[in-house]
Formats: C-alpha cells, structure tokens, sequence
C-alpha cells in the first residue's frame, strides 16, 4: 500500500491562465518522487474568516446573494476574505464591524478547514466572538446584506437553512458545545 | 434593511476564460433588481460526493497527495466528482469501490453543502455507508491512495488531523449521532 514517500511531490511549473482581483488561476506541474509528473488547474484564493457571532440569545447570521450559486437569499456566518498581511483575528474583527455593526470582548478559535482541497487553496478559519457590543463605527450601508438574529434554541433551523460549508461547520461546532454545556 | 426583492439578480453575461477537463472559469455580469451591475469570475465545477463509511468499530478513510495545498498526506473521506447525469448515490457507490474496495448496504443523506460559495458552484453531497462487505470488483491501483481505517472510538482524533471541509463536515455528524445514541 501506499505510504508518504510515494506522495511526496514538488511544483515544477506554473502558468497564470487568469489574475483577477480576487481569485486566480492556473495550470501547474508537480513530479513525485517515482518521477510520474501531473498537471493540476489550481484556483488561488486569499483566505477568509467566518465569525460564530452569539449573544446570550441569539446567534448573528446575514442572508446576501450569492451569484456563483444563484441564491439571492443565502444565509451565512458574517465572513469575509483575507487581506495580505493581515492577522486574522484583525481581519474577523473588521468583518464583523462591516457587516453587522458589532463589536466582540473574546474571540475563540473553532476551526479551520480547506473549502475544496482538490482544485482551490482557500482556507478558512472559523472563530467564535461572545461579550457583543456595537462597534464604535457604523457598519458599512450594504443595500444587499441583511442582518438575522437568529435564536440560539434554534441551531437546527439554522442549520436547515444554509448550505455553505464555513456556516455549516461553525453551527454544528457550536450545537455541540450549547449540548456539552446542557449535559 | 436589505430584504429579499433588493437581492433578486438575473446574469446578463459570460465571457469563459478557462475550460479544462474537470473545472472551468468564467467572469460573468449580474444584474439586480435596483439596475445595479456586478462582475464576477466564477469558478464551475461538477459537483462532488464524499462518503462516511463505517463498519461497527471504523471509519474508513484516504489518505492522498493534495497539490492545490501543499499537502502530501491529506486526510479524507472516500470522495469524488460527479459524473455528467450520473445519480449521486450511484456516483458514491462507484467510488467506494474504486478508492476503497467497498461495497455498502444501507447508504444514507447526511448533508449536501457550497464548498466556496462566494467564488465557485461547487456542491459536495455527504453520505454515510454502513452494512459493508468486499467489493466485487477490486479497488483501481493508485500508488497515491492509502487506506485508514480509523477507530470510531477516536473520531476526536481524526477531527484533528483533517483539514478537508467534507471530511470535517462528515465526522462531526458521525460523532453527533454516536453521542446521542450513547445518551
């Protein structure tokens, strides 16, 4: 069977096919160590961060279009990409301070993933935010983004109603500690 | 407050950039009901199927060589794309058996999600397989593809050491339903 050494590759060629502003593509070469070389469409995406946002109540989502999908209504975790250089937690802290208007005293780390390892390098990182005030700026006017308290003895709902995977991983990884803490 | 009609988008446009043999990319134009215009590059991809196999006492997993993300080793669920008008469980029966010599009797929905939501109309379909037995046909030689067959009394463990968003989505309602049915 196989083990590491059979897996071990290194790139050796790249072709941009596209740089847009926010995504990239393209083709690239990579040789394993028995000499077999494999050409991969690869999309380059900076990151994001996805933000578990609760109060003692409620947990805050936003519904926005999303295109890609055709959902004019998809209802997710306030995220949004990565800048260069930028510390995450900084980045999850201005997100949340865009979109929803809040500000958060502790942030938690609950999970990061790769969205779709076979053809994209997007990483995700998922984090919780408690002790929610408004933020001190106003959250940015967005005529397509709007805000959904929605109530934490609810999660099932919720869940139900997305189908995007940062939102899907960040509210189960929230039920289960909501049943830990009832148990 | 942004409501449903203010997102309503209709695509005016599309202009391919790249079309490959798996996925393709094209920067298309939207329209909202308010007259705006928005461009975006949209990634196209076939639609995947990933599945939770499990005898009484394991999970079993793949690992394999990820180019996209530097990762020779990646941790997943058996997994892969669909095929054009194949049925999905059909689809998730042929690559049980292809990827890991299996065949199941009983195979279940667990949860169908947007891997990239904002950038890619990828849609990954989970199931669980249970009542396994040998395939009839064996496994495809792959020198890249190590089976794992990993305990299911340490799902914790490979929570931890995947980093694939339908491998976590997959584990996280397994052990979900093996508390509540230890409780």
């Amino acid at each position: 069977m196989a083990d590491h050494d059979d897996r071990r590759f290194e790139r050796t060629g790249a072709r941009t096919i596209y740089d847009g502003s926010f995504i990239s593509l393209s083709v690239e070469r990579f040789r394993f160590a028995d000499g077999e070389e494999v050409e991969r469409a690869i999309v380059h995406h900076p990151g994001a961060v996805g933000v578990v946002c609760c109060s003692d109540e409620h947990v805050v989502l936003v519904r926005q279009p999303r295109e890609a999908v055709g959902d004019p209504d998809s209802l997710e975790l306030p995220a949004g990409k990565l800048e260069a250089g930028e510390d995450v937690v900084a980045s999850a802290r201005r997100e949340l301070a865009e979109e929803v208007g809040l500000a958060a005293e502790r942030w938690e780390h609950l999970r990061s993933f790769h969205s779709s390892i076979g053809v994209m390098d997007e990483e995700v990182h998922v984090y919780l935010a408690t002790g929610l005030r408004e933020a001190s700026a106003e959250a940015d006017e967005n005529e397509r983004i709007e805000i959904v308290r929605w109530p934490l003895d609810d999660l099932d709902g919720a869940l139900a109603a997305t189908h995007d995977a940062k939102t899907i991983i960040g509210l189960l990884l929230l039920r289960e500690r909501r049943r830990a803490a009832a148990a």
